[in-house]
Order: structure tokens, then sequence, then C-alpha cells
């Protein structure tokens, strides 16, 4: 059924009765003209993410299960990113007024999933009609402590959660590959390169998982999410606490899976995991001589931002990760 | 200049310092992965809407001021219909690369005057690039006693705090205009009918303000705000109530304005007022007996929707408005 047949009262009516169960503080979920919440006594924090058809994914091999599933992360990834814990997500759904009901619902199937993982609830949503497919959330959370951008000292170690590169190699894939893969049904499609090698990098870009940054919160110093490029990302943060950093190329983990693929594909495999977005690993700084669950990549220095290479040579860094807008 | 040669970073900055002005409540605005708040110990409200050009503006005849300014009105409404106070925004912002910064610095303008106006402040929000002009926003607030369409009882009265039909009217007067009117400005421009009978529909559907609801909340029972049509929005009001509505048509507020235009338009008066959506007024019910600062349209029933007409005649009600994906 289409969209325009079904009408934007039963869409709401579906999203209603499949999230009716509220938790103990949802006063009002959705259906009336605002959602009603009882705050914690803490800090509260928000985010809001849009992701657009054809600028932020490409339904010919994006399911809709997928692009439910990764709006949610990106915006928790946000939360995380503050050391907080995620808790209520609003959502913006449009769509032509073709789309079926059944690509509305695998929205929404993807959706649930991640909220799921993440233990937060819908509470409200508006639904309107566009020509292509757009969908954005607002998230927000708790953090009694939460960790800025700002807080990074010369001296501090920088660390990042985990190899960088793969999403970015993800989807240098799906753009040879062109075709849906609903790695959520556990379904394998026959690829050029091996199934193993390629299905960590597509996850990534298709279903990225937010890292929960619980396990190394009470050591860093600052933080942010690695979401426009390893040397991008490490710059805003260096911006913001008016800082420099080093970075040791052959600290930076990468993947074997990363490492193959990108041969495969002529691709720089460092050029990936320095520049590539979309990864949602973490990105923190904390003192020297702490033990931390992660990967020490690099140190903060007074000023300047740079990469050491395998050789010992340290060179000025570009930091031009992908940007909205920009050429 | 272009935003495609501005960037998407610069555009952050921009906001980042014309929203530098933190109240006390708004530990961390613009600029981090989220924005961080101190709630107040209250029930807290939240709401969405998203607005797509040609969908639900057109920018031949819609300034971004314009633009701006009714994207913060229309979330407010939700707020102010729940008998809440608006206290924080969070916005998306997707435009072609070929969009001009001026025209992002003027739909800030008008976001800008709606938060002077509704007493909120900016916390945060993500920009993008999209084929065209796309914006949404959350609202948050607050409300000691929030109230619920879910509270009508049969003998109530129905009440509205204002005309219907005047958005619905300036907007059939647009769409024959067809050139921008920058009524922010204070211009005039030259129309086939006086201005002092187009200037109140036209403000009502290019920059709708919406109603505080603080003189009558103590009263009332169930609110909805008119977003989609006085029947459609009474309809659901009541089926949410689980009564039915009476509506004396000679007893709904219709201003000379509308008797005018719409003459003029060879529309019907009362079918505006009855079905045309985005007048932001709100729509109420309270008991008996009660000294109300709004107009009496109505009672609340059983069951069933009613319209009596002047000569007493009781028809059952369309309560078809605007819905978007509806034929």
């Amino acid at each position: 059924m289409k969209l325009s047949v079904a009408g934007e009262l039963s869409l709401l009516e579906i999203l209603r009765k499949r999230f009716i169960k509220r938790p103990h503080d949802v006063v009002l979920g959705i259906g009336d003209d605002s959602a009603v919440i009882r705050p914690q006594n803490s800090p509260m924090l928000f985010t809001t993410d849009m992701m657009v058809e054809e600028v932020h994914f490409d339904l010919s091999w994006t399911t809709p299960f997928q692009l439910g599933f990764k709006l949610v992360s990106v915006n928790v990834s946000d939360i995380y990113a503050m050391c907080g814990k995620p808790r209520f997500l609003l959502l913006n759904f449009s769509a032509s007024r073709n789309a079926s009901v059944d690509f509305f619902n695998r929205v929404f199937d993807g959706i649930e999933a991640a909220m799921k993982k993440y233990g937060i609830s819908l509470i409200g949503g508006d639904i309107s009609s566009s020509e292509k497919v757009i969908v954005s959330a607002t998230v927000m959370g708790y953090a009694k402590r939460f960790l800025r951008r700002s807080g990074a000292r010369p001296g501090d170690r920088i660390y990042i959660t985990g190899p960088v590169g793969d999403a970015a190699c993800g989807l240098a894939l799906m753009k040879s590959i062109r075709k849906k893969i609903p790695i959520e049904l556990g379904k394998k499609i026959k690829l050029p390169l091996a199934w193993d090698t390629a299905y960590p990098l597509i996850e990534r870009h298709l279903m990225p998982s937010a890292r929960d940054p619980e396990r190394v919160a009470m050591a860093a110093t600052a933080m942010i999410d690695i979401s426009d490029g390893l040397m991008t990302d490490l710059s805003r943060l260096c911006s913001e606490s008016g800082v420099g950093a080093l970075v040791y190329q052959d600290r930076i983990p990468i993947s074997k899976e990363l490492r193959k693929a990108s041969e495969y594909l002529g691709l720089s495999t460092l050029a990936l995991a320095l520049a590539g977005g979309e990864d949602y690993e973490l990105l923190f700084t904390a003192p020297a001589g702490k033990k931390i669950e992660a990967f020490c990549i690099g140190e903060v220095i007074q000023s300047g931002i740079f990469v050491v290479d395998e050789r010992g040579k340290k060179k000025k860094a570009s930091t031009k990760g992908y940007q909205h807008f920009k050429i």
C-alpha cells in the first residue's frame, strides 16, 4: 500500500500502537501535541542530525532497515561523545506519496532495533511528504559528568576506541557493488572479494554501532566522535582545547579487512584511515600513565597537527575530511 | 557568497557566534557533540516538526525570514497546546550548495525574531546539503500542569482563542499574488484588494504567531492547536476524549478580512473557517459556567460531530482537513 493511500493519520496510528509501551519516565508518548517526560535531576544532553536521500544515503544499496538503524546510531554517537547515556528519541520522517507503507514500516524496524540496542524510547515525531526520503532525529540523554571537546592538555595521550577507515572503505565497496545487502537478515551475497573481508566494512558503513564510552570515561579529558574523519575531528578537538597533536601513523589501528579491501579497490589504506568519515569510533585524550582500554595513537602538544610516518618523519597533517557544502 | 564556498564549518561558526549568549540553564550551546542544559524539576515537553520546500512552503512567495519565523511558531504552538512554556530549540537546516549565505542568515533572522518573541534559546543543530530547502525543529518546554487532548467531558463548552480560516485564505491570496511580501520589514505592495484586508490574512499564513494559553489554562479540560483545520482538529480532540461535539456555525469567529477576501477570491467563507488549516489558534474545552476569555463555539456531547447551521439545522460535520499523503 502507498503512503498516499494510508494517510498521515494512520501512519501516526501505526507508530502509536507500535511504541505504546512507555517506560516510567515517559508520561506521554506519541499522539498528543507534545510528548511529556519526567526529567532526571542531572545535566541533560541534546543532539540532532538529518539524513537526506542522495546526500547521506543511496537507496539503491541501503535498505530501509539500515537507514533507520544508522539514523539512530549517528545521533546516539553524539551523546556518547559527551560521555552521556542516551534516553529519548524524536523523529521526523518524510517520503514521497508513492513510497510504500512497507518501506515506512521497515525504516521503523531499523529504528526499533537501534532503540533496543541503546536502551532509548521513541517519544514523538512528525510525518510529512517530500520528493526524496528525509529523516531527522533528536536524541536526548543524561550525563552526571559530561565531557567536552575542550579539555585536552599538552602531554595528554590521544586514543581511539577502534580501527578507522572501515566505514569509508565500506562506502567505496558499496559504490562498486551498488546492490542492497540485507545484512540485518543475515543475508550474504556473492561479491568479487571474500565475504569475511567485505562484511565488517560494509556493516560499518550501512549499520554503524555507536561506541559506549563507559570503560574510558573516567580517565578522559576531552572527547569527540569520528564522523568526518580522524584528522578532521582531531583538529576540531584540538581547536576547542587550544592545543596541537602528534599522531604516530603506525599506531593507528587498521583492520586487516581494510588492508585487503583497500588494496582490492586500489585505494590508499592510510588515506582512508586518516580522512575517511563515519566510523563513529570515539577519539579522546587522557593524561599520560593511565591504563586505558583503547588504542593510543599519539600525544597532545602545544600547537600544530602533525602525523609522524613510519620512518619517524613529522609532517603537517591534512585536516580536510568530509564537509557538507565544501567543493 | 554561496553555501558551497562558505562550507558547513563556517556556517556553524556563524551560528555559534550569533547565539553565543547563554541563559543560566544552558550549560553548553552550539559547538560540541551535544548541547547540555540543566533541566527544571518539572514535566518536560517535546515536539518536532519538519518543513519541506514545495510541500510546506513556496520560496517564490515566502521570504527566508518568514520561513524561519514560521518554523519556530508551529513548534511553539504544539508546546502551548499542552499549556507548556517553550524554552529550548534545536534546528536542522538543509539547502542546496548554490543557496546563498545571505539566505541562510535571513532564515536565522526569522528564527531569532521568533526566539525573542517566545523567550526560547537555540542550543544546537545540524547543517547539511539537499536539493530543496528543508528545515526541522525540535522545541522543548516545561509544564507544571500539562493539558492533554483527552480531558473533554460531555457538557463542557468548546472554545477557540481567535478567528479561523484566515491562514487558509492568506495562502489562497499568496497563490494568486505569487510574489514575496516582506511584511517583516513593514513593506506593503500594491494588491488587487485593499492592503488592510489582505494584510492580516497573509500575515497569518506567512508569519503565524502561536497563542499563549496562559489566560485560559486554569479552566481548560482538553486542548489542541488548530494546524489542520477546525473540524479536523476538533475531531482529534473528541476522539482522544471519547466524546462528540456540537458546533454552532454562527458562533465561529470569522474576521471581517476573511469575509471580504473570500468573497473577492470566490471561496466559501464557511468552508475556509471549518476546514482551513494553519491558523494556530488554540481549540479547547472547559466546564460550562466558567468565565473564559475566548470564543465559545459549541459544546461537548456524547458522540458524533455536528455543525448546527444558522437555521438551527444539525448536520454531520466533515472532518477532513489537511493531511499529508491524503489524495
